[in-house]
């Protein structure tokens, strides 16, 4: 049983962060809230994303899980008025959700969870640096990285937070300091990456205030970020590349 | 003899009013105004246009007959101010329309109004149901059916106007009441229709802010609406598809 | 050697002026400053800019030259933030130019300018009439002609500035008066160009306040502006089409 109502904004912006690792996940339901894990075919990025009930207005569930189809999902949240409400209710019959807004009902066939691949657990990782940016820094990094090269560094040298990508002619690298940076628990390290993933990533994280990164040397990245409100974590973990130099 | 002037504006909402539905359209001049009947390739769909002498600033015409290209009209009449004035000229020797505004004059070849088709006329038919609702739920109503299927029903139950489309997998329904609804005349009808058209239809009402829609029980569809002002009426004819349920 | 900084905004418009004509040019440096002259493959369209040391907060630069690829120049200095700064920096031993912005150090390969053509040298022209106009009526000039035509005549008779493009069956004119024309010293001249070069002229102006057309009869035109400041001069010369009629 599944019954739940949501400010529009919060599940618009919770759905898209996971939309832009995958095209489809399975959520589970709990008296706790609706919670979701999902890796991508490569298996080289993972999304989760924890949306306590405390995020919805109303919020009745028993444990369940269903399979949805985001793209899809992303674009029937997306005629939603981004300041009413969103009302979600499985259909216990036929198994579909059940999606109104503002005299809008969408009735979402659902796909089968146990057809789907589960998400590996994550390694615990000893990553020991933690930086916080501004989603809009981040953003920038990334975009500053593409134009050169589709891998690109991030790291830690002498306190200092820094993305560096090279490419076959030009080369770029953003230190990060004064205002740009929130915070900074440095160490050094420095990891590689795909910029395919980070663009996807930089496309989930939207208007977010601070995105948090941990990293360690060569190990995967963590970016986490809370859209909206504190009632909804999202996480990414994105395998390092191994650097050629 | 034709010579007129009109604001940008009203005449670039009546054009592309037209214009959403046909490629070109044979004009009628009139001492009362200028007016336009044409019907889609396919005979589903009619528009017509009645821009009565009123809307314009000045309006001299003598009885006659003008074939526009109507995408070409539209794209002039975009280089106008809309704060600003067209003036429209048939030149009697060259028969061509010259079109003036704030200092560009554009000389536009016509169609041969004797080649075109004919808008076969209308038969009477009798529309119980009137609803008028804003341009905008109108849009809305549209872009919902749109992601599930590519038909749209239309009807009114127990007072209550909806609309419904039915995919393969997926359902959506839109009961418009309270302030989404301006205004009904209710009786029991439903009709469906192919979405093709009512896309097209949705582009030409633009910014309007009521849509008058008369509906029967699998009959056509009349949409009406008055761009910018009363002294111009746009109406959309639009048959049925059968419902094979 | 060469090192500078500049204001963001004025070197961006500085460089897209320039590369709406050619997509890689030969920067000279001077103690005086910067400046390109280059011409498009077909050799009718020349472009040439002269960037003041005035307009730099800081310019150190004795004579040398470099190459540089401008679509990539452009795409850089769009990372950076209109109100600020940028520098740049020659490297002495690689041959690269170290550009910087708010953190951001992005390191560009040159081209090699002696495989690069040079701009042949203008000839003298005698174009006996000027006319100011903005950039807004400059751009909607073109766009308008662009509608009927590849072609645009501009002309000065009986004292009045014009554009006039005649098509397969359409013809527009605009005769520039009023506010719309900030001043002409006329004389009776017309000459043809193509549009494909001054639609690429029309981006290159951006949001200029003023551009000065010179007319001859059959002769080129030299279109002149001043971006963001007086420090910074831009000139693009076109040469004539024949007109045939």
């Amino acid at each position: 049983m599944f019954k739940a109502i949501i400010s529009a904004e919060a599940l618009q912006d919770a759905i898209k962060a996971v939309s832009a690792v995958v095209d489809e996940a399975r959520f589970e339901i709990a008296p706790e809230g609706l919670s979701a894990r999902a890796v991508d075919p490569a298996n080289a990025a993972m999304v989760s994303l924890e949306l306590s009930n405390d995020a919805f207005t109303l919020f009745e569930g028993t444990e369940g899980e269903i399979g949805i189809d985001l793209s899809r999902f992303v674009e029937i949240l997306g005629m939603a008025d981004r300041s009413g409400e969103v009302e979600l209710e499985l259909d216990p019959d036929t198994h579909k959700l059940d999606i109104s807004m503002s005299g809008l009902s969408y009735t979402l066939s659902l796909l089968d969870p146990s057809t789907m691949r589960k998400a590996p657990s994550v390694p615990a990782l000893d990553l020991p640096a933690e930086i916080a940016v501004s989603g809009s820094v981040f953003k920038r990094m990334i975009k500053a990285a593409e134009m050169v090269s589709d891998h690109m560094s991030m790291g830690v040298h002498d306190g200092v937070f820094f993305m560096e990508a090279t490419g076959d002619t030009d080369h770029v690298r953003l230190d990060l300091i004064g205002s740009d940076l929130i915070r900074i628990a440095p160490a050094e390290v420095r990891s590689l990456y795909s910029l395919d993933y980070l663009t996807d990533i930089s496309k989930g994280v939207g208007g977010a205030g601070e995105i948090v990164i941990d990293l360690g040397r060569d190990l995967p990245v963590v970016i986490k970020f809370e859209p909206t409100r504190g009632d909804c974590k999202v996480k990414y973990v994105l395998a390092p590349r191994i650097e050629s130099d």
